[in-house]
């Protein structure tokens, strides 16, 4: 996937450079995680911190230093160049309403795209200070590979979403709430945790039923380099389609079909 | 509550002996957590694993060389000296099943009991190190006071059970479902991590509608420490009903009601 945007010394300075960036802003985090804060809030009423904007700040210094003719699309601060090959994509805490409820179920997503393709993607926890990576073809959380589970059934599946009532308002919540019944477990992780807990193979199926740019760019190059599948809700493209559907791949495309009945 | 069974000295040895069983249990149970392991099958098909024996293993003979006198009751190796006064109630890892799912959402529970009332409660996440520890007057989290949120309306509430699909089999269903649903928030954010978050007022109300005795000894003292409530389902004594409703306080008696329609 590498070969034509980047060159092995460039791709190894790039995985040290995003746990930089994870240390980074990670430190920005852990210093307002259960602390008083002001919690801001944007026109569409999702509450953004103080640490979340910070962080963001500091990821931008850090990539407009070393890479200076790069783009970078944040939740926070908009699209600095964004005609530029590469593109930095960041959503410094994923899961505000988690980090909010002093849970640990949040994380920094950053992903790097070239061309409209995601190359890198990783997700972060500052607090436990896991750093899970991937490019496609491998996924290493702290440094060590991990592969998704080869779950061959739903009744096996731990299946997971962010928020049990908010499916039925972007997709067919009977079909999905079918499947969820079905399943061996079924939670409501969300955010970026679930797709951590799919590609280090402790769940079988992540989903979303609506999703920004920022929170999806990093997760293709992690759960496929873990070598699980990711789709959007209907099974195409899950950079820029309608939700997201995460799994270890057996059971895909029949979630596919039953999230997505026909008539 | 301490006058009766414990002396100022006694007390302060007690805190930091909950310190120490939470560092102890706590390095064994971080040594298994992610890495291969042996799951173990018990006749109620909980998962078991080999770091939830060791942990307790470890706890029952700290407690026996500090407090030869006391007895110990924890779920993996039943109980020794059932007569005593004092009474330790061990849970090393409550949330197995998200253990085993590499998620966060567990932890250690440890009570002392003295003559059927629970003096100390503590919550330990070992990955994290976070040391929740109440007396039914006060809690702390890492030896910080903590203290629950006045959510005053359930619309406004962040709503919390372990496993959504279960409260039907144990509870009323349909009246959990409306309740969820008016819920500001809802989420399966499940087992003692939901009593930490009630706690340390990051969410409103945490339930369960069916419990062991080693799960809910510990969460008295943390619950009315930090200020808010705690009962079984249908609003007595927590320690002994079926299932468990925690929350900030305000709206307790609403919740008992609403989850328990008449007829």
């Amino acid at each position: 996937m590498f070969t034509t945007a980047l060159s092995p010394s460039e791709y190894s300075e790039l995985l040290a450079f995003i746990r930089l960036l994870a240390e980074e802003s990670g430190a920005i985090i852990r210093r307002y995680f259960r602390s008083e804060y002001a919690v801001d809030s944007k026109a569409d009423e999702s509450p953004v911190t103080v640490a979340d904007r910070q962080a963001e700040e500091r990821l931008r210094e850090l990539i407009g230093e070393r890479f200076p003719t790069h783009g970078i699309l944040g939740e926070e601060f908009g699209h600095h160049q964004p005609d530029a090959p590469f593109q930095w994509v960041l959503d410094p805490i994923d899961g505000t309403k988690n980090f909010i409820s002093h849970s640990y179920l949040f994380g920094t997503l950053i992903a790097l795209m070239h061309e409209e393709q995601a190359l890198l993607g990783a997700i972060h926890q500052p607090i436990v200070q896991d750093l899970l990576i991937g490019d496609g073809k491998t996924a290493w959380l702290n440094g060590a590979p991990v592969r998704v589970r080869a779950c061959a059934s739903i009744e096996e599946a731990v299946f997971l979403t962010t928020s049990h009532y908010s499916v039925a308002d972007y997709q067919n919540g009977p079909a999905f709430e079918a499947v969820a019944q079905r399943a061996g477990r079924y939670h409501t992780w969300g955010d970026c945790h679930g797709y951590y807990l799919v590609a280090v193979g402790g769940a079988d199926v992540m989903t979303d039923p609506v999703m920004n740019f920022w929170d999806r760019a990093a997760l293709a190059p992690i759960i496929q380099g873990a070598g699980g599948r990711i789709t959007d809700w209907q099974g195409s493209d899950p950079l820029y389609g309608s939700g997201v559907i995460a799994s270890g791949g057996v059971i895909h495309d029949e979630l596919v079909r039953l999230l997505n009945p026909e008539g």
